[in-house]
C-alpha cells in the first residue's frame, strides 16, 4: 500500500460547478452533480420469485416501459444518472417526487431516508477499495416500492454482486421473500462493505504506527494528517446511517414487514460497530500525531546531546592548546622539559573526566 | 485569493455603540444597530399569481399604503433599515409586535424564528463572497403573513436574484403557490448560499495546507488562526438555522402548508450538511495548526543537525591544529619530516569517520 | 487598558471565612458571606402606577413597615445585606422562607430561581466594568410578589439606572404594567449589562492577539491564562441564567403574566447569545495560547539559525587558520610566496559557498 | 502546605485484596473491603424528641437490642464496619437486604441511593482535610427508616459534629423534626464539607500557579499532574451526589416529607456548585500545565540566546586572531607598525556591531 | 510485569478472513469468525435444583438430545464454536433464530442483548489476565430460556468457576433459584472480572508514571500509547454492557423475575463503576503523555544549559589566548615581564564572573 507517497493537492472542481449549477434554480430541479463524464443510462432489470428469475438489460425507456411486470419482485438497477431527462421520465413512471429525483442525481447528497406515501427513499454511500488500495465512496440511491426496488448508481461497479449471486443461485431466503427483503439485502451489502474501509484504515494506522516508531520522517506526519482527513470524510458518509436504519426499524410504514425489521436490527448492529471503530481510529490517529511529535522531540534531544558532548570536550581542550600557542616572552612552562607531555596528560585526564560526567548523566 | 496578506487589527466600533445605544432603553425600542451609514429605506414590492406579476418601487410609505393589494401573493422587500420611524410605521401597518421591530433593525441579532398569532418572523444571516473573496454576512429579516412576505435587508445586494428570476420567468412552481412557498424559496436561497461560504473556507484550507507543507512561515500560522476565528464566526450564524427550520417544519401554525413543509425538509437537509462541513473544517484547521507546529519542529531539527555536524567535525580538527600550534621547546612531532602530512592524514581520517557516523545516524 | 501589568496573587480570604462561618450551622441560618465591610442597610422604596410615582428612603424598618402601600406597584430596593437581623425582620414581614433569606445574604450563591407559593425568588450576578476597566460581579437577589419586587444588593452601585429613569420619566410601558414587568425590566437590565462584560473580554482578546503576534513576551502568556480564568469565572455566573429564564417562561405560576413572558423570551435570546460569545471567546483564548507557543517556537528557530550560520561559517575558517598556525618544521605552504593570499581566497570562497547554501535553505 | 514535596508511589494493596476477596463469591456476601485494621464495632445511639435527648454507647449487640426505643427519633451511629457478623446481625435486626449490607462494608462502593419498601439506603464519601493538609475521603453509609437513621462509618472521625451539637444544644429546628430531617442534616453536613476539599484544591492551584510563574521546576509539573489525578479522584466521589439528591427530591417514597425536600433542594444547589467548581479546577489545572510548558519553552529560548550571543561574538573574533597566528613567511600585515592595533580596532568594531544587531533583535 | 518490552507489530489476519468469509453471504449464515483452530465442540451440562445436581459431558449431539431433562434448572455450556453444523443443529433444537446463531459464532460481535419471544440472548466479552499478565478478552454468548441457560465459549478457560463452585457446594441461594438467577450469576461473574482488567491497567499506569518521572526513555512513550490503545479496545468491550444490563432490568419479559432484577441492579452498579474507572484511566494516560513531553523538554533544557555554559566560558577564553598567539611584530604585551601571568589572572577573573552570572541565572 502506497502510504508513503508524497501528497498532491488537487484543486476541487466538483463543488465549484455545484454552486454554479445549483444557485438560483428552483427546488426540485433535476441536475446531475457528479464529476463523471455524462453517459447514457442503462437499466438492468431482475425479476424473480421463489420459482423463477429473469434478468434483462434496457438502454431505452420505451422498451423498458413496454415490459410487463407481474406480481414478481423486481430489482430495477439504473446505472448512469447523468442523463437528467431519462431520470425524470423514469421518475414520473414510478411516481417519484421531484425532490427525490433531485437527490438521486445529486452525488453530493448526504445519506438520508425519506418516507413517502407509497415508497421509501434512501441515499447512501457505498464504499469499496480501489485497485490503488484507496477508499472510494460512490453515491447510491434506493427506492422501495411494494414489489420493486429501484437502485440508482453512477457507475457499474458496485457492492451488490453477493446479492445478485444469492438471487441467481437461489441461496438463502432472498428468493422467497418480497421487495423489502431485497431492500434490506442491498443495505446489508452496503454496510458490510464499510468493514472493508474500516479494515483499510486499520492497516494504514498500523503501517503509520510502525513508521512513526522506526522512521519519523515529515512525510509520515503528512500521511497521518491525510488519514485524519480521510477518517473525517468517511465518518461523514457513515455516521448518519446508524440513525437512518434506526428510523427504518421504527417506521410504521407497512412497506417494511415485521420479520424484515429483525434483519435490519442486525444491520443496525453493524452500523453502530463501524461508527465505534471510526471513533477509535480517530483517537488513534491523534495519538499517532502525538507520538510523532514526541519522537521528533526525542531526536532533537539526541542531536543536542552529540553537539553538547563534542563541544564540551573539545572547546576546553582547544583553549589549553591556545594558551601554549601564545607568544609571550616569559612563559616558563614552554621551556620545561616535559611540559608538552604534562599538557597531554592534563588534556587526557580532562577528556576522561568529561566522559565520566556524561556517562553519569546517561547522555552516552 | 489573498490568504497570505498580513493581518491588521481593526478596533471594533460597532459593539461599543451598541452598548451606548441600548443600555437602559425600554425593551421594544426600535434603534438601528448596524454600521452602515443611515439612508432612506426603499420598498420593492412584487405581487404575483399564476397568471400575472407586477413589480413596483416606493420610497414613501404613504404611496405604498395607498396601493391596493388584492389576494395575490406579495413580496415586500424593504432595503435600508436605519430609518427607525419608517420601520415603525411600516410595522404598525402590518401589525408587527414592537419586539419584532426591535429585532429587525438590530443587525447583531442572532438567527431566530418567532411565531405570532398571524405571522411568522425570522432573522437570518445571508452569506455571500465579496469581490475581495471574503465572506460577508448580512442581516436579513423575513416576516410571513397569510399572503405577504416581508423582507428587510440593510443593503440592496442580496442572494435572492434566483428567486426573482423564477418569478419573472415563471420558472418552477413558485408562481402557482402562495406566500409560504415564497418564504421557503427565500430561505432556500439563503441556505444555498451558505455552500458558497463553505466552498470559500474549503479553498482557503487547501491553500493553507499546501503552504504549511511547503513553506511554513509564521504568517501561515496567523492565517490558520484567522481561519479558525472566521469559522467560529460563521458557525455562530449558521448553527442555529438547523433548529429554526426544524421548528418551522414541526409548527402547527397553518401559515405554512403541509406540502411546503416537504420543501423545508430539503432545506433542513442542507442546513445539517453545512453544519457538518463547518465541524469538519474546524477539525481540519486544528490539524493544520498541529501540522504547522510539527513542521516548525522539523525545521528546528534540520538546523540543529547542520550545526551539530559542522561543530562536531571542525572543533576536534581545530583542537589538533591547536596542539601543534603550541610553542613548547620540546615537541618531537614538530621536527619529524612527515609530521605535517601525518597530521593531515589523521584529520582526514577523522573527517571521514565523522561523516560515516552521521550517515549511519541518518543525519545526512 | 492595563492588560500588560504583572499579575499578583492575592490570598483568598473570603472562602476561608465562609467555611468557618457555615460549617455545622443549621440550614436556614442567615449569615452574611460577603467581603464588604458590614454596614447598615438602607431601603429605597419606589411606588408607582400609570398616573403617579413616589420614591422614599428608609433606614429603619419600623418606619418602613408603618408606610402604607396601596395597590400600586412597589419596588423595594434594599442596599446592604450584612445586617442579618435587619434582613431577617424584613424577610418575616414579606413572609420569605428562611432558606431564601440564607441565599439572599450568601454572596457566593450561584444564580438560581426558586418558585414559592406566593412569590418567585431569584439570585443573579450583575456585571459591570469598574473604573480600572475590570469586570466586577455583584450579587443581587430579586423577589417577585403580586405587587412588589424586592431587590437586595450589597452596594449602592447597580445596573438599574435605566429602569429608574424609565419609571421617573414615564418612558415605555413600564408605568402601566405590574410588578412582573418590573421584575422583567430588572432582569433585562442585568442581562443587557452582560454585553459590556463580553465587550470588555473581546477588547482584551484583541489586544492580546496583537501582542502575541508582535511581541510574544512571557507576560503575554500569563495574561492569556488570566483571561482564560476570568472567562471561566464569568461563565459560571452567566451560564445558568439561560436555563433560569427558560424556566420562568415555562412556569405555570400566575405571578408572571403571559405578555410579560413574551418579553422574557427576548431576554432569553440575549442570554443565549452571551453564552455563545463566551464559548467563542474561550476557544479564541485557547487559540491565542497556541499561537503564543507557535511564536515562541518560531523565535527559537530564528535564534538557532543565527547560531548555526555563525558557527558553520567561522568554525571551518578558524580551522584553516589553525592549520597554518602549526609549528611543524616542514610545512611547504608556509614558504610559498602567495600562500597567505591563497588561504584568504580559499576562505572567502568557503564563506561565499556557505552563504549560498544557507540562502538556498532559506535561512537568510 | 507541603505542595512541593517529592512524590512517592505507593503500591496499591487494597484493590488486590478486593479481587481476591470478592471473585467467585455469591452476591450479597458481606465482606469488608477497607484497608483499616479490623476492630470491634461500637454503636453510638442518640434518641431525641423536642423535649428530651439521650446518648448511649454500646459495644455489644445484645445490650443494644434490649434497649427499648419508643417513638422518639433515633440516630444509630455504627463506628467500625470490619466485623462482618456484627454488621450482619444488626442488618437482620433492621431488616436490611443482604445486598445493602454488602455495600455498607464495601468501602470501595461508589456513591449510590437505593430505595426499598420501608427504608432508603445511601452510600456517600465524606471528605475532610487531614492534619497533613491532605484531602481524605471516608466511606459512609446512611439508612433512613421511619424513625431511625442508621449511620455506618469506618473510623470515629466524621463530619457530623455540627449536627450533634445542634441536637445537644437544641439549636435550629432539628429536635422538632423527624428522622428524615436528621437524614437531610447529615447529608447537608457531608456536602458542606466538600467545600473544604474544594477550598484546599483552590489553594493548591494558587500556590502552583505562583510557582509556575516564578520557578518552573520539574517538580512543579509533577505536582500539577498529581493535582489533576486528585481532582479526578474527588470528582468520582462527588459527581454522582448531584443526581442522587435529585432522585431523593423526586422520590414518591413517603419516608421523606415534603418540607424536608425543600431543604434537600438546598443541598442539591450546593452539590451542583461543587461540581461546577471541580470542573473549573480541572480546566485550570490543564491551563497550569500549558503555562508550565510555555515557561519551559521560554527558558530554553533564554538559554539559546545566551549561547548564540556568546558564540556569534567570539567565534568570528577568534577567527581573526587565528588568521594572524598563521606562520606564513609572507604576511605583510604582521610587519605593519600599527597592525596589532588595527586588528584590535576591527575586533572592537565587530563586537559593537554584533551588540547593536542583537539589541535590534531584542535578544538583550 | 513486562511493561518495558519493545512493541512488535503483528499483522492482523483475523479481520481479513472475516471480510473474505462474510462479504456477499446471506444474513443468518452461520460462519465461525474466530482465530482459534477449528476443533470439535463439547457440551458440559449441569442440571440442578435445591436438592440435587448432576454434571455431564457430551461430545456428540445425539447423546445430548437423548438425555431427558425434567423441570430442573440446566446450564448447557458449549465449549468450541468453530463447528458450524454442530452449532446449527443445537440451535434448531433450542429453537434459536439463525441471526442469533450467526452472532454466537461471530467472535468479533460487539456486546448486545436481544429479546425474543421465548428466550433472551446476550453477547459479552469476558476478560481475564493471562499468565503473561496481559488482558485477554474472550467472546461469550448467553441464552436464557425458561429453565435453561445456554453458554457458548471458544475455549475452556472462563470466568465461571466461582459459579460452578457455588452450585456444587450449595453456597448462597443459587441452587434454590431458577435459570434467570443463574443467568444473572454468570453475568455477575463476567462483570466482576472486569475489575481485574481495571486493576491491571491501574498497575501499568502506576509503573509508567514512575518511569516517566524517573527515566523518560522513548520506549516509555511507546508504552503509554500502547496503553491508550488497550484502554480504547477494552472500553469498546465494556462500554455497551452498562446499557445492556439497564435494558434487562427494564424489560417486561417475564423470563427475568422481579427479585433477580434487584441483583442485576447491583451488576449495573459495577458496570457503571468500571466505565468511570476506564474514563479516568484514559485521562490519566493522556496526562502521562503530557508529563513525558514535559520531561523531554526539561532534559533538553538541561543539555542546552551544559552546552551554553561550556561554550560561554571557554570560547571567550580561547579568543584571548588566540590574541596573544598572533605573530605581529609589534605586540608590546608579549614582552612585558608579567604579561603571561596577567593574562592568566584576567582569564580566571572572567571564568569566575561567568560562574557568578550562571549561578544567578540558576543554571548551575
Amino acid at each position: 500500500m502506497a502510504v508513503n507517497k508524497k501528497l498532491n493537492f488537487p484543486k476541487r472542481k466538483k463543488k465549484k460547478s455545484r454552486q454554479q449549477n445549483k444557485l438560483g434554480k428552483a427546488p426540485g430541479t433535476i441536475s446531475y452533480m457528479g464529476d463523471k463524464e455524462r453517459s447514457d443510462s442503462i437499466i438492468y432489470s431482475t425479476t424473480y420469485n421463489a420459482d423463477s428469475f429473469e434478468t434483462k438489460e434496457f438502454s431505452s425507456l420505451e422498451q423498458f416501459f413496454k415490459e410487463e411486470r407481474n406480481d414478481q419482485t423486481s430489482w430495477i438497477n439504473v446505472v448512469g444518472i447523468s442523463d437528467e431527462p431519462f431520470i425524470e421520465k423514469l421518475g414520473k413512471h414510478f411516481n417519484l417526487n421531484p425532490l427525490v429525483l433531485e437527490d438521486i442525481v445529486n452525488t453530493e447528497q448526504r445519506p438520508k431516508v425519506d418516507e413517502y406515501d407509497d415508497y421509501i427513499f434512501g441515499i447512501f454511500r457505498m464504499l469499496y477499495i480501489s485497485e490503488e488500495e484507496e477508499i472510494v465512496g460512490e453515491h447510491v440511491a434506493l427506492v422501495l416500492h411494494e414489489n420493486t426496488v429501484l437502485v440508482f448508481q453512477e457507475v457499474k461497479a458496485d457492492v451488490f454482486n453477493g446479492v445478485r449471486e444469492r438471487i441467481t443461485s437461489k441461496l438463502g431466503r432472498i428468493r422467497t421473500r418480497g421487495a423489502d427483503y431485497l431492500f434490506f439485502a442491498l443495505l446489508d451489502a452496503i454496510v458490510d462493505n464499510y468493514f472493508l474501509a474500516i479494515e483499510n484504515l486499520n492497516n494504514r494506522i498500523e503501517i503509520l504506527e510502525e513508521e512513526v516508531y522506526q522512521n519519523p520522517e515529515p512525510v509520515v506526519a503528512q500521511n497521518i494528517q491525510q488519514l485524519k482527513k480521510e477518517i473525517l470524510k468517511i465518518r461523514r458518509w457513515i455516521f448518519p446511517v446508524k440513525e437512518l436504519i434506526s428510523r427504518l426499524i421504527d417506521t410504521e410504514n407497512t412497506l417494511i414487514k415485521k420479520d424484515t425489521k429483525l434483519f435490519l436490527r442486525d444491520v443496525l448492529d453493524h452500523a453502530i460497530e463501524i461508527n465505534e471503530s471510526l471513533q477509535i481510529y480517530r483517537e488513534m490517529s491523534m495519538s499517532l500525531m502525538e507520538m510523532y511529535m514526541s519522537n521528533m522531540s526525542n531526536k532533537m534531544n539526541e542531536v543536542m546531546k552529540v553537539l553538547t558532548i563534542m563541544a564540551s570536550i573539545f572547546i576546553p581542550l582547544t583553549f589549553i592548546a591556545g594558551i601554549y600557542g601564545m607568544n609571550f616572552d616569559h612563559m616558563p612552562e614552554l621551556h620545561y622539559k616535559y611540559g608538552y607531555y604534562v599538557v597531554w596528560i592534563v588534556m587526557i585526564l580532562l577528556f576522561i573526566g568529561m566522559m565520566i560526567y556524561f556517562k553519569k548523566k546517561k547522555w552516552l
